[in-house]
């Protein structure tokens, strides 16, 4: 089933509103096993529309959203009708229901502001809107169907859900069913170079690899066709081939994942950041929850509070450096000995512009993890990029040099 | 000029990631008087690529965002080389500098990942990327200019920056002459009041509003057809009515423009974060040269860490609950008592989803700022939103807090 979308407005172009529309129509049609074939973004004017409904002419379904309001630079309205020839016409009942929703409001507009958008396409199905002023409407030509939704969010949604959904379900095949894996502590080309030695010639099963916060996502999708057993036995596969880089569902995130591990196994972890700045922490709390197995943060930025919090000796800064394996080890000893918590990670590092010097360029990052007298590592890295880039993937590193030996000491 | 942009992901179709890309790109344009006129998003499929491609051919310049990966199911580079009859030929400078990007993790690398993204098009000048492996690209034919970016934002938007606008700038005549105004602390509709008011019937200045990280962004243009001085004007009124609320350029964020103002007056800051977990000392630590006036923070996300580290009386949490202005006064008093900086930030609050009371719902949150003995405000707010929101919105609101507050004291 080919599905468009066409978006219209000038402030998805003017980078003024991220088009988050998109996403959400992408996620439930996903959902249902149907995907989007394409989505074209256009400005609230004439000729780029028409261009738009040209290039979607032979799709089974397109959706078009937004510029469905009362003001003169809301154009969809006209423009479908003028592109499908048929003609608008005020329907009285469309403008009773705006009426009513708006109460006592509709008093204070100008009275064009409703006629506007009570007027139908000939043919046109009115999808009542609860959430505001514009109505949905639904257009048959040969075999396609051309649906017009409202662009806010909190209108497009319910919508979408109680509208559009039940028209498009009867004559929707789902052609397509999907899994998405979340893989973390790997680069890109392994993930996809053990995906493919693990699948082989993976029997129609169709892959896409994304990166997102350094994780890495990998979709497998098959035709509803194919046996459905393929795709189970090839997500078992790969579980067997990632072992712990393979974050189990429900989890997202490596954050979420060591999480759950920590309160399964009733530990606490806490956290002596310096070049992350706190970051590490951050990215802890974001999990829900984590006040179970997360009491704190000491953010070290400066070498003085590395002493006073965390009793790194000066000496060991002054021969080393405060960006040395050196004062990472003594980073963790002041952690784990004065604050008392099962694990800890420990963070210092060079992050930019400025600070780095020949031995020690930009972008040098030690990373620690412990637990107490159990284990210990602690490495050196050399990132690339960006002041934000290099503390992000310090972070996330981080996160995941814990999570590997925690599930190392597992085994 | 007629510029497009093409987006290449399934992952922006089937609602996994949601495309700032686009806002991004738009964004950046607008502030150079230029504006996209259209925008396709396309799957990874070499027919869909080259339906959006047709679509755009006729354009002045064509931006292709995305599947420059090192994966087979990156298929942009092969296909605009199809579709622009250049044939792919291995770069060994481009190889080089992948492999030096790269460094000891090369060797880990399937050797056939390193040659797919050393693959250059015949003509095409090559933009190195400084954070990631895949470089961009640029291509003419005919009047069209065609450039591919890499599709991760921290690949993208340095890249666009510091490579293709100089390319881009001495071919665009800009139609539009527009300024940006960054605005903290104020919410948007007594933002777009006060600018309203200000401005009156604004003599042809089209007005934009944009929310991003609980700042207002309010951009003014005009037709560059239009005297330069009502730009200028409109900005020297606007900077007369919001006083300190108007973030002064270059700073971008409050978090940029406090830090330019501790380092001017010579004064230090720390945290003690609760609810926030960090993410305040992550905020102003990404911003460069933090080390001068931020030494560090105190996350106590238990409360044995609110006693242990800030001296916080467990009977001041048992009667009034750790989200309670006196906790926050007790957290002000320790940090700056035991930790010896001019200024604190302190903050304890229910981020949800769970921990909420009918006294005390989620969203619940209570902010301190301090300056040692000279002045003090603590104050409780109330969120609405999800736990990501409200910990955003606390961050953003503790670094507006003491900002206002320096900012008052000075005068």
């Amino acid at each position: 089933m080919d599905i468009r979308v066409i978006c219209v407005g000038d402030e998805l172009l003017t980078g003024d509103t991220v088009n988050t529309n998109l996403a959400f129509i992408g996620d439930r049609l996903a959902q249902l096993g149907l995907s989007l074939q394409s989505e074209i973004c256009v400005p609230d004017d004439e000729c780029c529309i028409i261009d738009a409904l040209d290039f979607c002419a032979y799709a089974d379904v397109v959706i078009i959203v937004g510029g469905l309001g009362p003001t003169v630079d809301d154009l969809t309205r006209p423009t479908v009708a003028k592109f499908l020839d048929r003609p608008l016409r005020l329907d009285p009942t469309v403008r009773d229901n705006i009426r009513a929703y708006l109460g006592a409001r509709a008093a204070t507009l100008p009275s064009d502001a409703l006629d506007i958008q009570s007027q139908v396409p000939d043919g046109a199905q009115v999808m009542p809107n609860r959430n505001g002023t514009a109505p949905g409407l639904i257009l048959r030509r040969g075999n396609t169907l051309w649906v017009l939704l409202p662009g806010p969010p909190r209108e497009l949604i319910p919508m979408f859900n109680q509208e559009f959904l039940p028209v498009i379900l009867p004559l929707a095949r789902a052609d397509w069913e999907a899994v998405t894996l979340h893989i973390c502590g790997m680069p890109e080309s392994a993930v996809e170079k053990l995906v493919r030695s693990t699948l082989g010639d993976a029997n129609g099963i169709h892959l896409a690899f994304c990166i997102k916060n350094d994780n890495i996502m990998v979709r497998l999708s098959q035709l509803c066709s194919c046996r459905h057993e393929n795709l189970e036995q090839a997500v078992k596969a790969l579980r067997n081939a990632f072992g712990y880089h393979l974050i189990p569902p429900p989890h997202q995130t490596a954050a979420e994942y060591l999480g759950a591990i920590l309160a399964e196994r009733g530990l606490t972890v806490a956290t002596a950041e310096s070049c992350t700045g706190g970051g590490i922490a951050a990215a802890l709390t974001d999990v829900p929850g984590a006040s179970a197995w997360f009491p704190g943060a000491l953010v070290t930025y400066a070498n003085e509070w590395k002493t006073q919090l965390l009793g790194v000796p000066k000496q060991t800064m002054d021969t080393h450096g405060a960006v040395s394996e050196q004062t990472v080890h003594a980073m963790l000893d002041g952690l784990l000995s004065t604050y008392h918590t099962d694990l800890g990670i420990a963070t210092s590092g060079i992050a930019g512009p400025s600070g780095g010097t020949p031995a020690k360029p930009v972008g040098t990052v030690v990373v620690g993890v412990a637990a107490n007298k159990a284990w210990r590592e602690v490495k050196t890295f050399h990132f690339n990029g960006l002041r934000d880039s290099i503390r992000a993937r310090t972070a996330s590193t981080a996160i995941n040099l814990l999570l590997a030996n925690l599930l190392n000491q597992q085994e």
